[in-house]
């Protein structure tokens, strides 16, 4: 294919989108991407560019001439920019610098300066502002002159003398006006803004809950300082979905994909809660010693054991799955404690009476021989009370965790499973020890 | 507040989001609910309609009159219209249908016809058609004409006299040339869409990686039939990301949110995986009483099962969770088994050997008196055994299922753990006694 056809490559990479040549030039050795990379139109380059891999992107930077490197970054966005210098070292941040202009400069480094889960981490600076008693005609003027380099001109935002935010327009009303109507009557002035230290998390579930295309940034004092578009709070909303799902497996969060992240890093991430739960479950292991009187009398006690840890486990895990999703997606609240504690002791009332008919169901068939009704009084009354422990554990825990300011990701079935283990053994031997005690 | 001082509400709503005025109005008791409803004024009611839950959505067309229950359907788009209609009962969907006009009426048909997990069920039909040989200002004043009922005018998209999908044009580019360009030469041709019949997730999929605001949708024939927008895009990544999470925590997926299913739907979700896990927990059970003999000779034995088995259980939890969530995102496809598994061994390998270092020296602080170089051997090497096992199963499932057409998420933590259970305690007594026949 790269017989030197330069000419119909150019070709059919100028009728696919960014992200794909993108995808396409992540999968080419070493030496040849900056050729091929090199066939690219300049503004195409850019935007393949801004979606390529960080380490490929630190590999072209290195190839580039400073007058190539000039032009891509000359046409990169201001969040873009950001986000691709977070990734670079210290030697290849000084090189884009020195090719971005001073007003670029500027807003990279104010961006730079926010706390890295803010809103003013993912924002860019580049949007339309309008002044409130511009005429539509005058803001179509505006927009076509100072509109190519903004990352959305469909929202225009309206700032009087201090770049106090009072309004904004969408383009879509300014279309449907008359030319000579003044902004200042047609723009909505009840705006929905966020601060710049506001959590990005909290700003992706805005675009969630409003369907806003774009969303204005302000500081303390209510001054505009940038907007965050639909397309970050989608990377955003995805991140934050990743992060979660792994704490929930029991992993440290890890930013780069599986098949890029290296042995050691994943290993790093893995042991430390690893060793953690381990830990813990030795406690349950204590706890079994102290029973052993118990087991060596009756060895059969012992086989009831998984089956008992892993339900104990499972009922847990989906409660605190149940409350972890609903409070990242707003739809419960520290305050529904004591409705959430309700309804898991009635489900867990259902679901352990269930469970524990087919349980008995089973050691008759099973264990016919062997005093079938001991057996499934013993473990019907565990599995019931483990049951209903894990259903409440896994309903509290997440919610606890958020009142304490922690991730309720953290609150999930690993951490839960090894809780619910330990109360389940105790309950099981001791109904056991009760049971036998009437000496049946 | 609500002492009849309507006009005082009213200008409160006037100032609020949508999505704002329907949470509110969700915590109002039913009698108030279609009294406030009715202070709204005509568009922002059609809004706020959209924005609340079916349940309330349903006690409001009860108690709306004919007129009240037509102003509100007129406004609505035809997505949400169909969105609407899928939660009502026959009845409420025949009085919506008579207040639609008959090419609305067609539209929603249309929609409805198409499967519940496909592209064209999450389309609009409101979308802004051009034709090539338009110029700019004919484009705008057609944009102009019919824009006010479209979901978005920003993206227009060029049809040929077959309705055939040829081109796409945004506002941005027509803002920024000449009123007398023609359409056909400022048009991009190279253009994405997606079928009526492809899977919504991999649409949402592809504003992630695109950043689209709205996407074509088109028949067999290449027919432009509709578009889909971010703002639906977002609601299917969130709804996917929920699905996904919740068959992960072992539940079957909810579409209602947590605090609004009744206690037997949550106990019907939770009880299926539950027996189907309890059953498979037993087999570990059974496994265990064939190694009585060992275990009632050494009954410290016993004390090491919780341990062996939550680690492995994480182990796998671990692995499983990351290659589901590559495979959602696209990031690993099912021909990265080889790599997986290379990968995941030696993560596995690493793991495993700090694991059994640590609990070695647990062993010889805990038991120092009950023969720890004889425990430290047997447990460490399960350990190690355990670790690779499980993340060698959590690593390969995921990508299994996916290969027989079935979820990936399927294959998470709670069913890894009582497969890799049983694993463990096969391998712990099989160790066990293999290491007390050399007699020592």
């Amino acid at each position: 294919l790269d017989s030197r056809e330069f000419g119909r490559i150019r070709v059919l990479f100028t009728a696919m989108e960014p992200a794909d040549i993108a995808e396409l030039l992540g999968e080419i050795d070493e030496q040849r991407l900056p050729i091929l990379f090199r066939i690219l139109p300049k503004e195409l380059a850019a935007e393949t560019f801004v979606e390529m891999d960080s380490d490929e992107q630190e590999l072209l930077i290195n190839a580039f001439s400073e007058r190539e490197l000039h032009d891509v970054v000359e046409e990169l966005f201001v969040d873009d920019a950001v986000d691709i210098i977070e990734e670079m070292p210290a030697n290849v941040v000084k090189r884009i610098l020195r090719h971005t202009d001073s007003e670029m400069r500027n807003s990279i480094n104010e961006i730079l300066r926010y706390p890295k889960d803010s809103a003013g981490s993912i924002m860019t600076t580049e949007y339309v502002s309008l002044k409130k008693d511009m005429t539509v005609s005058e803001a179509f003027d505006r927009i076509r002159r100072t509109g190519v380099d903004k990352e959305t001109i469909y929202t225009c935002y309206v700032t009087d003398t201090d770049r106090k935010l009072i309004g904004l327009v969408t383009v879509k009303e300014l279309l449907l006006s008359p030319y000579n109507t003044v902004i200042n009557t047609i723009m909505e002035k009840n705006i929905i803004s966020v601060e710049t230290l506001d959590d990005k998390e909290e700003v992706a579930n805005m675009f969630d809950k409003y369907d806003f295309m774009s969303l204005p940034v302000v500081d303390k004092e209510n001054r505009l300082v940038g907007i965050v578009t639909f397309d970050d709070a989608i990377d955003v909303i995805q991140e934050e979905n990743t992060e979660d799902i792994q704490k929930m497996g029991a992993l440290q969060p890890i930013e780069e994909t599986y098949l890029k992240t290296p042995v050691w890093r994943h290993a790093k991430n893995r042991i430390v809660w690893l060793l953690l739960l381990m830990l813990s479950a030795t406690i349950t292991g204590s706890i079994i010693e102290n029973y052993e009187a118990a087991f060596t009398a009756l060895p059969i006690l012992v086989a009831f054991i998984p089956m008992l840890m892993d339900t104990g486990g499972n009922c847990g895990a989906q409660s605190s799955t149940m409350i972890i999703r609903g409070l990242a997606l707003d739809e419960i609240t520290p305050k529904d404690i004591m409705k959430i504690m309700f309804k898991e002791i009635r489900i867990a009332v259902v679901v352990g009476l269930i469970l524990a008919a087919v349980n008995t169901l089973r050691i008759y068939i099973m264990y016919s021989g062997q005093d079938p009704l001991f057996l499934s009084a013993v473990t019907g009354l565990s599995l019931i009370a483990t049951v209903v422990i894990a259903k409440m554990l896994g309903g509290v825990l997440p919610i606890l965790a958020k009142l304490c300011k922690l991730d309720p990701a953290l609150m999930a079935s690993p951490l839960i499973t090894t809780i619910v283990d330990t109360c389940s053994v105790i309950i099981f031997f001791n109904i056991a020890l009760w049971i036998m005690s009437w000496g049946i």
